[in-house]
């Protein structure tokens, strides 16, 4: 089987968005204690490379991640992870929202990269699970205005009720790229300061390309395309900038924080919910690929 | 005549790049008196629009900027110009030197905005006159090690004696790129932190963007293509952000600096110089245009 | 007459904090018409000098600014004012809230200046006006935990009307400094992240040092002492920078809009109103310099 | 014995600066081989507190740092030491030099986080051993023009023969603060971007407070008083900030760069050199006290 980059030889556990209660802990650990509820941060990196030690930590090489081969992931009983890695949940939030924490965290990491305040007018390209956190992250951060775009009225009326100013519904017909710029700088009403392409493709990066103001940022979420075609030379004479992100670093503590104060309320987001007999798990994996409304699908012990 | 996307209707006096000698200055005008040989900084911006007042002045879009339709360039015995933008030159700097100032401002502009030091290796992607003063902005804000590639031999000869440390002979075949960032790779000895594309092309910008290092950043300077096929994900997903630029601001000062200080030589990049009459005016444009080995040409009273 | 540092010679018009409506513009006016209502930004800077250029021109030494000798005030019936300083009001925030701007500018800047957002623990120290609007701001901006600390009930009150989380009443005397910077962290209960120092005094900025936590920043906000006895080093050891402000830039437009959006209410900080008759204004004065519970008194027309 | 706030109940080595050869690595070391000499960096932080994971490991509460009670120091003849705190030393850079790397580090620290380049007019206050470092680090991040300051003309003499501009003798009288700033200015030329403050009395951070252009920065890298009595308030009316350093963190690359390309040379810091038999190490430590002449005493095997 072949997973990526990754060519899978044995069997391997999957899942790396988790929570869990706590059974033992080492001989060191201080904050956590049996029993306790936890978020799980999935990935356990070097501390020993340049980049971890520059806070940059995500970007280490040698990470060892849940359920990037050969590392077995989450989806178990039990798990064996550092202290660190295991941030404890406040009483209101629940094992669920708990390991809602990661996909959360790629829009957190995300509006942090791209400096997301209360000054920022925001463009969200793609209603999908991620263009949804990255807008749940967006307002967190105190965006004034979000317009999110995407194909499907459904993801549209979910996005709107998350809490997007304005939606906007595109095709993937890119002679209709122009119009629909007009269409949402219009909706916007302002200038757009920076664009998430929560999809990656050449039609939605040649949007955000041309849909975000002189000194802007376009941020490359979503990675459907790898290479791109797209007008980089009219948004790099406009000082855009492109920013990338990979995975996330230290946002547990503020997820839990956002979901704690209320601030972000991921609970919409839970569509369906699985056990672990057999029976469920192949359900759920069904559910989760052909389910046209299912955004995101739980199991739980 | 079609210039970029301007319709030029009407004879119109080009030339941005310019020195001279104050004639005569306003009342209220302290810091310069005629007499004072002055390098003159072409864009006039309006400091009423909001990049104006945050400092992001080459971005405002009511910009009068000399030889940009419908304003008249410097190519001229006489020119009107703002107090503020005409900064004095040192003794031991030239006029032919202060000339030089816009085209340096570049590669300050982009050095700056890429944030170069003694902490960052630099890979400058072309020789001619972009890529090398950019080079030289690069030395000059520390980089400690800057490689130089080229498709021309006596370009990537200047650009050593110029301070590159290494030079790296490039195809224009796309095939070649995985061999060409290697052998980067090999030439630097160690991550490349910037690149700076003075190029713009398709496979320029793939070199770019696979040679640079996680996290690290790639600025596209030339402006070879508009439409650009790019594999963007992939560096995307290292976090390496692509910083666009537009001319520069508050450049000036700094390169006036360089240049009294001996930090930066501009004067290998005067390679030919002619006078004002139509003949000679001419036979600079021919050599400007087919002189292989001219870099800069210059223009004289 | 003294004022600061200034010695006035004639009778001289004051006041700084307006809103109005448009009897008149200018022909290259494209923005504003007779009859809008707008909020008024009181600085004018020169947009020659390297300060107002990078986009720091609020330390301008050329400004000229409403009620500064020579330069008259704003408590006027009628002024004439640049049209890029003059910032049109929604419908639905008042000429009064349009006034609060200038006061709220405060808070904005500093909260900018130390990088608030929603990771940002904050403390504030003093809950006079200055301290009440950068409490309003920085929950605006999005922190997630604001302790107020003050002298006085009544206002520690006021703040928690207004938003604050925890308030705890100190003293005036630094023998109190040791237990009160315990009392805040346990108010707290986390780190303190940003301290704003909105009074100024030896003991406050003793108080911000001491409970700031490694890493974090100190602003000082307030002017009470020029001279302080502060325990410097012991807080630069542990990195904590200290930041200073002057008045604000580019700050009308999000001002503007935390009102419009409701993020900032400053209806509660208008206390007093009054009208333009002689004996109205002796009345407002004593108001404001004597009336214990007066935070902001209004003139209206 | 009391060492800064430390009780020293039991005899401990000393020692934080020093640079040896590899004898032994563990099974997982790559980069280091037997017969490698390299410089330490000496502390070793934990890497799991919040601090460390954002890139901030100097300010790491857990630190174990050569020296500081109850860990032993680096006076010794073998040291057993984590592998990625091993930096090998260029074939051009002797042991001596790589022991230079720690207080190098401080300077280089100090650059780093007051973001010293070739725009920052620099001064530095205090020509001994951390003024110096400071200086040789500023020069070589690029800054134009520095002054020194100090009370002593020898120092100062050394100073310039290591690279500053223009050296001002000071005295210790607080009275001719304010012409001692004016000879500053002077001296300079031109406006002071940066105050390095390598003293830290009342009266040098006085000095400092008041050169500093508005906009800049001073920061505080010397300990000389705790409680200080300076001007903060007119200081920070012109937005200076105050930054503090506490050690250094990912510097070791840095500064070994320097040594090898010759940008810093450390060598003439070097004035006294001794062996370590009991003898000579008294002798070491009375020439390191009371020896007007030495700058940094260095112990050889």
């Amino acid at each position: 089987m072949k997973l990526a980059d990754f060519i899978v030889k044995e069997p391997m556990v999957i899942g790396h968005e988790c929570a869990g209660i706590i059974e033992e802990v080492g001989a060191e650990v201080k904050h956590l204690v049996p029993g306790d509820r936890v978020a799980v941060e999935p990935g356990i990196s070097c501390w020993r490379c340049n980049l971890c030690k520059e806070g940059r930590y995500n970007l280490c090489t040698d990470m060892k991640f849940f359920a990037t081969p050969p590392v077995h992931g989450s989806l178990a009983n039990q798990i064996v992870h550092p202290a660190d890695l295991c941030f404890k949940l406040p009483d209101n939030v629940s094992l669920e929202e708990g390991a809602m924490c990661e996909p959360l965290s790629v829009g957190v990491h995300a509006c942090r990269r791209a400096n997301i305040g209360p000054e920022t007018n925001v463009l969200v390209i793609g209603a999908g699970p991620i263009g949804l956190v990255t807008l749940l992250a967006a307002r967190a951060f105190g965006s004034p205005r979000v317009v999110i775009v995407d194909v499907d009225d459904y993801r549209l009326s979910v996005a709107k009720e998350l809490g997007a100013d304005k939606a906007v519904k595109v095709s993937t017909d890119t002679k209709d790229v122009a119009a629909e710029i007009d269409q949402i700088k219009k909706a916007m009403g302002a200038g757009v300061d920076v664009s998430f392409d929560c999809v990656g493709f050449n039609k939605t990066m040649t949007t955000a390309l041309g849909a975000t103001s002189s000194g802007g940022k376009v941020c490359l979420v979503g990675m459907g395309h790898s290479i791109m075609t797209v007008p980089l030379t009219p948004a790099a004479v406009r000082e855009i900038d492109l920013i990338g992100i990979f995975r996330y670093k230290n946002t547990w503590p503020l997820c839990i924080e956002f979901l704690r104060s209320g601030k972000i309320d991921v609970k919409p987001l839970i569509t369906h919910r699985y056990g672990f007999s057999q029976e469920e798990v192949e359900a759920a994996f069904v559910t989760s690929a052909h389910g046209g409304k299912a955004i995101k699908v739980m199991f739980n012990l």
